[in-house]
């Protein structure tokens, strides 16, 4: 077993804090990895407070983890010292449609993919007897001394990253310029981008590096500044319903795709009017019932509403080296763990610019609760 | 000027009752039709009752029509005798991307394409002058003795097709045949239709001739014979919406295409879970706003809620000429249209099996009121 301190909620209303545990040693087909950073995706916050109302407890979340690897898979390709990362996902079924086509992120597995942390996924039909091809309880994330990953799911990173600056880019980089490959954003398209959030703001640099025209809808009168530096052409800020369903009204039918990055319950209505004929909006924020959509808006104009979530493994290193390759980088600010419930608070009051990244570092001689 | 007798409603809780009125002679590119059959559409109901908010009164409905050619356009290709059709529009701008791509049924000009009746669309800006490009204060549609259409929109009836059940394939056919097409259903799909009035049951024999295995979702107990008649091979009735939950859990990712063609607000998002993975739930009977979808349905599968707005004058000619080709025909009662406001009680009570055509030849010796 590998000794192990992380950082976890013990239920729906704690806070995090210390907690020891054991990993089991890894397979011969994975990986160990000593963490260094750990980015705090706003879903690490839906599931500590279970909020997804799936949540087992402990719950150590992380799903944006970068390491160095301790122990190499065998006959791997990657080698103890190397610098890796680790994203949404730490295995899959491998024998589904979507694992053999590359969509490990759609698998169709009894148990769906292995998650990084709160996994596996156990259907209803399983529950009674807690079977799971995977034979693990639950997974511990990435806010921890260390993480073992199959190896086929181990992204390598490049030099040319900073590791605390790529951490974030394994989900909300990966999340964003999935759907953003996938409906075929291409150089001139006009991109229309809800939410200037952790996710939010990689949408913008993603898409303003594909040669896209970047309009950034926000609520929030503070974040102009930024979406301009970011790469977005135009700034939409309207806290006011109305007033944003007029100024929304100004540019109908103008737009070749659309990300929600809006991480609750929202209405979108107003954004469909923005597509052109045939084109889509895609949720990829909010996991949970939408306002209802009116439907004259979408039939009108054949366009869809869709959503996506996360990206394959094969895309989560592509858009590792495509940031690599065009100098993008998160906007990160790097805290030590113990602030990681402030931190949390400051994301979920939206004053997050734009993703805090945990220094694991910083994860020293906690006095921990035990397993 | 074209003296006219049809049936009108003068406001949106009055019954359809006589009225002569006079249309415009028909300018050179343009074809006068003596109306021989016209088929009822849920949406005369909705656009009589101004369910959409936007009926001009008085409203002669009327957008499924068959009838005889009888004076042509200036060498046009339609001669006086023909048989011919008019489904949902009798123009559109011709100028616009849409328009030039053959989809003039997403017609982007000012005020959209000229539908058969209650056109044109006056979007607000326009309102208050009145402006409009087609030059007409409001279109009546085919619920009368005569209509005049824009040659380019008349579509070729033939000789294998009744006329009386061609009519309506020109609205209820070309609806539930575009999506298909557009999301290319083929032989060997397994296709969902909810519903099965007007639009749902010619999806059933549309889809069946595609060479899909046809399930037909209806709350009626008393429609499965005829579902399994009309070529569905899985028919699933429940009115409970629990148990209807429970039955279709059973069947989760299995569809590669679904249409709703329910003509009101409804729940979407059980049937979501039947798509298989990139694949479409297009809504095409509700033209208003729907229940809230929950996304995480939608983006684990990275699946796409789609609308769709009737079909272009090709694939109408199409449908027309796939149904000739494969002997398909809508299922139809015809009523004269003294028995109108007793036909659309029963579609509005779900009683209809499965469209009701009038017999225009009824419409005698009407005492009407005039203009």
């Amino acid at each position: 077993m590998v000794d192990t301190i992380g950082y976890a909620a013990k239920h729906s209303f704690s806070r995090l804090k210390p907690f020891r545990f054991e990993r089991e040693e890894p397979k011969p087909n994975e990986v160990l990895i000593d963490v260094l950073y750990c980015g705090v995706c706003h879903s690490d916050i839906h599931q500590v407070k279970n909020e997804w109302s799936n949540t087992v407890y402990p719950c150590v979340p992380g799903h944006e983890v970068v390491g160095r690897v301790s122990k190499a898979a065998t006959n791997g390709k990657y080698k103890v010292g190397d610098i890796v990362g680790v994203g949404c996902m730490v295995d899959s079924c491998q024998s589904c449609a979507p694992c053999k086509e590359g969509d490990e992120n759609y698998c169709e597995g009894p148990n769906g993919f292995l998650a990084t942390y709160n996994g596996p996924f156990i259907p209803a039909q399983m529950a009674s007897t807690g079977e799971n091809m995977y034979g693990r309880d639950n997974t511990y994330g990435g806010y921890s001394s260390n993480i073992v990953c199959r190896e086929e799911f181990v992204i390598g990173i490049p030099d040319a990253l900073k590791p605390e600056e790529a951490a974030p880019i394994l989900c909300a980089g990966v999340t964003t310029f999935s759907p953003m490959k996938h409906w075929g954003v291409k150089a001139g398209d006009k991109v229309g981008v809800i939410g200037l959030g952790g996710l939010g703001h990689m949408a913008v640099k993603l898409a303003k590096a594909l040669g896209a025209e970047v309009t950034v809808f926000t609520t929030s009168e503070d974040k102009k500044a930024d979406a301009e530096k970011l790469g977005a052409t135009h700034v939409n800020i309207e806290k006011d319903v109305a007033k944003k369903a007029e100024k929304l009204a100004a540019m109908p039918g103008t737009f070749d795709f659309i990300i929600s990055t809006v991480p609750e319950k929202h209405d979108i209505n107003p954004f469909i009017a923005l597509l052109k004929r045939d084109r889509t909006l895609v949720i990829v924020g909010a996991l949970e019932p939408m306002a209802g959509v009116d439907n004259s808006q979408v039939a009108f104009h054949r366009r869809s509403v869709a959503g996506s979530l996360i990206g394959s493994i094969a895309e989560t290193q592509e858009v590792i080296d495509f940031c690599a390759e065009h100098g993008i980088a998160p906007e990160i600010e790097v805290i030590p763990i113990q602030d990681i419930n402030k931190a949390m608070k400051k994301v979920e009051n939206r004053d997050a610019r734009f993703r805090y990244v945990i220094d694991m570092a910083s994860l020293g001689s906690e006095e921990a609760d035990a397993e």
